[in-house]
């Protein structure tokens, strides 16, 4: 399914899933906002409007949203891993401005919210694998909380003024526009490690299983959220296969013709030791199905990398002068 | 199980809960404090220490919890009805203090936090009659959100740093200290009425169902929760039996030979047609069961409304001097 001459607003169209869903609805010619702290890669963005805001900011939400009829809320400031270092920092950051955000929706006249949540974390560590949408949600990490705290408030929203919403828990996404911050997005992190020839620290002893799905499957499947007419809110969005990271390394060494030099760390409380989606209900109500195979999603992940090298560069280059967060911590 | 020999911190203990259950924790010998914003009944409450504060004081809490073993956190500044008015707020007001109550706790060495819960709301509108502890939470107010939100942190704050913890999901208990006021306690309400042969507002139709437990057996299972050694970690505190609001009626006409003059009003969102528990959990793991009969409950809580007359009639005349809003709204 495909978003066709509709308004869509993506807030966090900056970032790595914003960027993607955004050039996707450009190239139908949809009108499309971005807004966002930054876009990591404004060029990416051309025929996007783009309007910098922090979530918090009703007014400038307000703004945003005007007269948009489809919001991809994409937003979250923490990582499961900085989520619990402020727990309360991370809830009114991200939970109070939702709240505030289905407000406005509602009074503004949104037609659907499609809501960005966690796969990989929010049913904590899994009794089941692979793991439906029905499994018990018991993070361990206030990110996970405060993304199910917004999930109950939207269909509070739909049951009190009708607000559509959609909600996607996504696996972990990987591909093109993704970088290697916040200790995030580990394939991004290999693939930049693998090119330059440096050595990468993994957490744990490589053991950790997760579902990896290329970024444009994620990218059909916000689109079919968008415009899903099922009774069902709430979709697994992965891969439906576990990968351990060995393995994700090996594949990736094979592609780039390299050998890693991998100083392994010690494991952190927020790692689930196997993380699988079941994506049965998202196959049979979206009629969706993840459609590039890991070792494709790999390859053009890499070629991105490569053909993208010296932008990348520079963005990386940006991002330490500006923030003093070195995106790549040894 | 009794309480014996330990120091209880009860925030909310001027309330309903609190006050019936700071009673039984003093009377026992315990040493007990309890916090809040007022005591309702402060002549109940000799024996038990008295702090005035705010729980999204973190001075006050941090000076009320020293060094007190167990934490009862019974504290919701909103109702099931006020919360959906302003959810922001209710979040802020609820969820945050508790994440910082449980980071105080954690650091003060408090043994366990007890935590009351919503049996009556936190399910939304269940799936299942009788509900058990893992039938799905889909509130359909802001209220029980925040209570669900805080559910999780407390099971985070177990798994990150040890801090112990029961939850109860109590459904709507009645008795002695419990006054008609913010719309909820519809048997007091109904008692308060029948004893001044005033009228009565009911919203709905009166074929609400609800799992009416009296107090008493609620802090016999608060007694059990703070003592427990299972594994579980939630527990259903109520009857077991559910009853219509027009059956409450009958058995308060009979019992105070009096005829209600019914005004009926539309029903509100926030009300679920028929809410009962589960309390399967608490029998086995608790070893808990409720010992009061309904009837033998209203009775003894027409006989604490005759006795307390003239100082309930104090009570509810300072609550309008002090904070505007009447207590029995027409």
């Amino acid at each position: 399914m495909r978003i066709q001459g509709r308004s869509c607003l993506v807030l966090g169209g900056g970032g790595f899933l914003g960027t993607n869903l955004c050039r996707r609805l450009a190239a139908a010619g949809n009108r499309v906002r971005a807004f966002g702290h930054r876009r990591m890669f404004p060029d990416a963005l051309t025929g996007v409007e783009w309007q910098q805001g922090d979530l918090a900011d009703g007014a400038a939400l307000t703004k945003a949203i005007e007269s948009f009829e489809i919001v991809f809320h994409f937003v979250h400031s923490t990582t499961p891993y900085s989520a619990n270092l402020d727990m309360i920092e991370d809830a009114r950051r991200n939970v109070l401005p939702s709240i505030a955000l289905l407000d406005m929706s509602h009074r503004l006249g949104v037609k659907r919210i499609v809501f960005l949540s966690s796969g990989g974390t929010i049913y904590g560590r899994p009794q089941q694998i692979p793991t439906d949408e029905t499994a018990p949600t018991e993070p361990i990490t206030a990110m996970a909380i405060s993304k199910l705290a917004i999930e109950k408030y939207l269909a509070l929203y739909e049951y009190l003024h009708g607000l559509e919403y959609r909600i996607l828990r996504v696996a972990n996404p990987f591909g093109p526009y993704q970088l290697p911050i916040k200790r995030q997005g580990v394939i991004a992190e290999l693939i930049s490690r693998a090119i330059a020839n440096e050595a990468i620290d993994v957490w744990g002893d490589g053991s950790v299983i997760r579902d990896f799905i290329y970024v444009d499957d994620v990218v059909d499947a916000m689109e079919a959220a968008a415009l899903d007419a099922s009774k069902e809110r709430i979709f697994n969005i992965g891969s439906g296969t576990g990968r351990s990271i060995r393995e994700i390394i090996t594949t990736i060494e094979k592609q780039t013709n390299s050998k890693f030099n991998i100083r392994w760390k010690n494991s952190r409380s927020v790692d689930i030791p196997v993380s699988i989606l079941s994506i049965d209900r998202a196959r049979k109500e979206l009629k969706w199905t993840p459609r590039t195979s890991f070792e494709l999603g790999i390859e053009k992940t890499i070629s991105w990398w490569k053909n993208s090298a010296s932008e990348i560069k520079q963005i990386l280059h940006n991002q330490i002068q500006s923030s003093g967060i070195p995106p790549l911590p040894h």
